[in-house]
């Protein structure tokens, strides 16, 4: 997605009206993603600082390792490129240019080595999340951040239909095959970045977090696929299951649950209602359908640059749904050492009510291949 | 590579070792390398806390989300399992574990985020970088380690024989489409991960770090290819240049200046000598040659399970080399907006000398595909 000039600095001054009202004197961002929903520039994950200063007035100074400058696309006015050179130590540069502040509110990625070096050489600083500041207007998203949302969740709906109706060969192949298969065809779709690309199958559906492996798909077992990626800069998330052959009655129940919870998570999204909420919805019907004890994570989390960002959907997250809101919906139910299964949107909170961006088929699909 | 409980238990012998000598009460280790390297367990770079606490004495515990302790090898004795709830806060149960401690190393690439929320529980705690206690014995491998290293030399190294000798297609394609095709080809090798793929055309080659792009690769120019990834937990590093075409008599002389350079830094790393002298010996030998202010970055980095970790060779980095330090050794010479130059092996301090794991050729080669 192309941002102008325009919108990073109305982003930076909502910034700045959030840093007066909490007290904030400055914001520093390296790696992570409020540093480029800020500035159109990514840091480079590595040992060589990369580090955005900004205070509530004057041109923000972005210290960047002179080998890396080039790579800056400059933004006349917006920042002021600072390189430092491979002799000179940033972190005393940085303090310098925080001198003065009392509180200062660090990018939640940015690496403990920096934050720890920063806190020796700036004794008293009250230290603070940077997501205080900006996380509240990156939750907020435009109608452009909602159309590169439901451009990437087009993108992940056609490979959940080539899933679906078994094009996607699964018995006698490794987890770790089709995942790579899903990785390939996720970038075939336009996505520039594969975040993840989980296949779990069998008893190994039951680990909501599996790492793809050698497991051999067989037929008549579940296979849970969750994938992932980034393009244009925003991100799909999207989660279906299948079974390579005959649905299991045990299988089929736990499903028809789970699918009337998650219909109903995302039915529960309207504006002004609290995130918790979208949780107890999804939970209560999983319960009352029996398996409350097998559904062991959070309904969902906020999504935009960043695959899990604010808000959560989860008990004790009581903020108020807003309008652009953009947060996964995904309950799920594992049985341990027997099957799993999720299924996940992602849905924007609008004027109109909650609309599911993936539009990719929500049964149970038996396949052959 | 697999590494025995056994030996687990000798690294987290040593690093209380050097806690006790170092006045570190307790060691927090989360995403990054000192994780696995200690435990076998690599932290999911997410949200969701995942934190290791080793204090000098007792059973380490690893906090852990609660859907991801199915992915956790267990090692019996080594560390305990302490899974956490979606609705618990994981940074009060670490700071509980942490009370009593007054001064605590928490591990580099640990999000800033939990560094701040460990901070406000925390009040008094003096904070330490954890590379100061596990750092040390992180940079003198084992024989094993040795053995992984070279194995992903090898694998870059017939990779990079294929650049020079044509193999790979480089006239008409983008640096995106070049960079793809390194890609596929680490993986083909044997690498489970590719770390990186720099492909610079032209003048892109002046930004050492640069993103292969949509440059069109034409005939006649330099094409710097300096590409990596990790295979077995261990990484590859390897920077080989050529020029599709005729080689300009100013690209030629720069090249033979570079070259000695490069082979005079490998010849350097004795065991004893300073860091630094790595980095020295090359920069003299550039800036004899005429390009002293076109070489713009360090001379090279420490590698093992992390690209870039301890030691640097760069002025100022004044610890003596010892047998089984590993280090990459890439003098580079940068012409803004006309060629970059750069020529990278990875080099192990054995006691018969520094021996160079990479061996693919070292000349300038001219390829017509």
């Amino acid at each position: 997605m192309l941002t102008s000039i325009g919108e990073y600095e109305r982003r930076i001054s909502k910034v700045r009206s959030a840093m007066v009202s909490q007290s904030v004197d400055t914001v520093l961002l390296s790696v992570g993603h409020d540093l480029p929903y800020l500035t159109g520039y990514t840091a480079m994950p590595l040992e060589r600082l990369t580090m955005l200063a900004l205070h509530r007035g004057g041109t923000p100074l972005l210290f960047v390792p002179r080998l890396e400058a080039p790579r800056v696309a400059e933004m006349p006015g917006l920042f002021e490129i600072v390189p430092w050179d491979e002799t000179v130590e940033p972190l005393d540069l940085v303090a310098a240019a925080c001198s003065g502040s009392s509180t200062i509110a660090i990018g939640d990625q940015t690496w403990a080595r920096f934050l720890v070096g920063l806190g020796h050489r700036l004794p008293g600083v009250r230290w603070e999340r940077a997501v205080d500041v900006v996380g509240d207007l990156r939750m907020r998203k435009s109608s452009a951040e909602v159309e590169a949302l439901r451009a990437a969740a087009e993108a992940v709906d056609a490979i959940a239909a080539e899933l679906q109706s078994g094009h996607i060969p699964l018995i006698g192949r490794t987890e770790a095959e089709v995942s790579a298969d899903l990785s390939q065809r996720i970038l075939a779709r336009g996505h520039q970045k594969v975040n993840f690309a989980i296949v779990a199958a069998g008893e190994n559906a039951a680990s909501p977090h599996h790492h793809p492996g050698s497991r051999v798909i067989q037929p008549d077992e579940v296979v849970l696929c969750d994938f992932g990626g980034t393009m244009n800069g925003y991100c799909s998330d999207i989660t279906r299951c299948v079974v390579t052959g005959e649905i299991s009655s045990e299988v089929a129940a736990a499903y028809e649950v789970l699918m009337s919870a998650q219909s109903a998570g995302v039915a529960a999204g309207q504006i002004g209602v609290r995130c918790e909420e979208v949780d107890s919805t999804t939970r209560q019907i999983i319960t009352e359908g029996g398996y409350g004890e097998y559904f062991v994570h959070r309904t969902g989390h906020g999504i935009g640059m960043e695959e899990h960002e604010d808000p959560y959907m989860v008990s004790g997250d009581v903020r108020l749904i807003e309008e652009g809101f953009a947060y996964s919906v995904e309950p799920g139910i594992y049985i341990p050492n027997k099957w799993g299964l999720r299924l996940e949107d992602i849905v924007v909170a609008t004027a109109e009510g909650p609309l599911s961006l993936n539009q990719a088929d929500h049964n149970l699909h038996s396949v052959s291949a």
